[in-house]
């Protein structure tokens, strides 16, 4: 007995770290870490009376509609009127099992085993290991500094060119790790090549509302065909809460519907209840606080750059967390992995090295996530610099 | 643009008469449901108090790890040591969201495309339905009165014979829509079938406890290989929690840790944190309380079945639902759909029609759910009666 070819999905580097971390905590190590992408702030207040009152009344919880409760599918409507005017009929909108959930569902619908997906490298690794787990052939594009971290059409026309089509795109504004938007013209130019090319894009906007170059431009502005995925996880601070949502194209809306009556039910009726509380104003406010202690954060980071030795990093856009080159200390330290693992045991702050989510050119650069919060962020900066200058 | 197609699965019968039940309700219509496998009680009270005080303290609910936090992996341990009497190392335990999400990671694992999985007929549409979606061939095993439903070793010699290997067996006892239980000699049988064949079992567990035949036996008591799946949604009534567990084969811990890593990241981490508080004397009390109720409506239906014209059920060993023919109706009506449909309209109760469950003979029977409790069935079995006389 033996598991099957598609699970020997690779390993991740930050789940070795994660284990480091916790194997030094136990053994009274206090260590910052700034590996997670998950806000520290949790959700918003009203988010949480919410779910409480659904609890302490004892409130039946059972199988909500597979595309979610109709409330919250109403309340995201609402919210893309509000934030991107643009108006999104409610049957096109699914509530998920967290953006994990749509990307399941939406690569079932979309994509058939040997179907050509392309996406950025560097970026969010389990995009390639769900698609590759499905059958589905990943199309690496290179998109290093020079294209600033985002696929361009050029890329796709000389991939298609040299290795003939693709059925899909799958791109990510603010991206993890690099925290690099597209803007409007740019996802424009990426929309209508995918939609002369018979190519379905799958925009990733998890981390809109957290961006501080641009507000996030969706898809769903542009092109009623682009597919877009989205979360509480982020911006509102819900990942434990697992849920999100999907803007589908008219014809993934059955498909997407039979599939998720069978793959995932529903997604948590709890949270769903609860998360209809997160677009008061209140709530808003809370996330918006969060966004400013973010944005403290980040200029805290990028000035301390230089004096920290590290080159230069991906423009940091938006989402929480910087992708930076190693710069000098590259010559010191083996990689990325060394360089992290040292700062770790030396230092006593943990990062992720850049090969989970660029197994080529990775092992020179780091990712470190802001999202514990500035007073977090300052501690852990200090502690580098100071285990540099000792060094 | 296209839908994937792999994304035609078929449409449930049910969801169009769910539609039915809720235009009827919207007409001022009074419909009793016997459908949905969803509890009438709801959570175990101090499963409710556990997670309204985790939202009260606005608890940070980030990712928990992907197989779950480890008080409920060893609170799951631990109730199996209690209810089978086995020691399972918490190592093989994985919390999931839901049995669904422990469907699609076990499946993923185990199977590669072109892999063969045999399964009863009738059972949960579900198990074909992602598997097909996968990629993997279902070989149906017609299980009728003659085999009480359930699969033999002699079926599968004889189609390993006609057809070839098969890499992997799924049984479910009880079993949806028929109840059907295997005993520990049947399962047993199954088992060493499986290991003598290089055959993963994968043995859907998830209405233990709502047995009245006998005690479930665990293919975990019987054989490490046997993957087990199991979930909160049925005895301890939390379908919309979101919360499932699996036991699994030494050789798939990895490769589902890290598929789950990417397919799932975690299952809902305040569901986690409350149904610890599944496993007190309370709750279990609760559980058992709703267990004697659908006792009661079980023994309302078994002996409501002469005098309702319906033939013979097949043995509601356990779970909550009676798999009945049609009997002397079937001439009446053109198959269950019609039956149904007359039910619903004429008698104002809803039952699925078995075509969801088996497109062979389904036609000729229905599933009746005792889910929403001895009071509700016992006037929908009334309504029926009624509803006959008049006829």
């Amino acid at each position: 007995m033996k598991p099957s070819r598609r699970s020997a999905v690779p390993g991740f580097e930050v789940m070795s770290i994660l284990a480091e971390i916790e194997s030094l905590r136990s053994a009274g190590r206090d260590i910052i870490s700034l590996t997670a992408g998950e806000p520290g702030s949790g959700a918003p207040p009203a988010v949480n009376a919410a779910a409480a009152r659904v609890h302490a009344e004892n409130t039946v919880l059972n199988y909500s509609p597979a595309f979610g409760i109709m409330s919250l599918r109403q309340a995201l409507a609402e919210h893309y009127q509000n934030w991107y005017g643009v108006e999104i009929p409610v049957e096109r909108i699914a509530v998920t099992t967290g953006s994990s959930g749509a990307f399941m569902l939406s690569f079932l619908a979309a994509f058939d085993p040997g179907d050509r997906v392309a996406l950025a490298r560097p970026g969010y690794p389990a995009y390639r290991n769900i698609l590759a787990s499905l059958g589905v052939e990943v199309v690496d594009l290179d998109c290093g500094p020079e294209v600033r971290f985002q696929p361009t059409p050029e890329q796709l026309e000389a991939e298609v060119a040299a290795n003939g089509p693709i059925q899909g795109l799958m791109v990510a504004s603010p991206a993890n790790p690099t925290g690099t938007m597209l803007d409007r013209e740019q996802l424009a130019a990426l929309t209508s090549w995918c939609r002369n090319n018979g190519v379905q894009l799958i925009s990733d906007e998890i981390y809109h509302g957290i961006t501080f170059a641009h507000p996030g431009v969706s898809a769903a502005e542009i092109d009623d065909d682009a597919l877009v995925i989205s979360s509480f996880s982020k911006y509102w601070g819900m990942p434990g809460w697992r849920l999100g949502w999907s803007i589908l194209p008219e014809y993934l809306v059955d498909p997407v519907a039979r599939l998720a009556g069978n793959v995932a039910l529903c997604p948590p009726h709890g949270s769903q209840i609860a998360a209809v509380a997160a677009f008061t104003q209140e709530s808003m406010g809370f996330a918006e606080a969060q966004l400013a202690d973010y944005a403290k954060a980040r200029a805290l980071v990028l000035d301390a750059l230089p004096e920290l030795g590290w080159g230069q990093s991906a423009p940091a856009d938006g989402a929480f967390y910087v992708y930076a080159h190693l710069g000098e200390h590259l010559q010191r330290h083996q990689d990325a992995a060394g360089y992290a693992r040292a700062l770790l045991h030396q230092a006593g702050v943990a990062v992720v090295p850049g090969t989970d989510f660029d197994p080529v050119n990775g092992h020179e650069w780091i990712r470190l996530s802001l999202a514990p919060g500035s007073a977090v962020v300052a501690q852990g900066i200090e502690r580098i610099r100071h285990h540099h200058t000792q060094g």
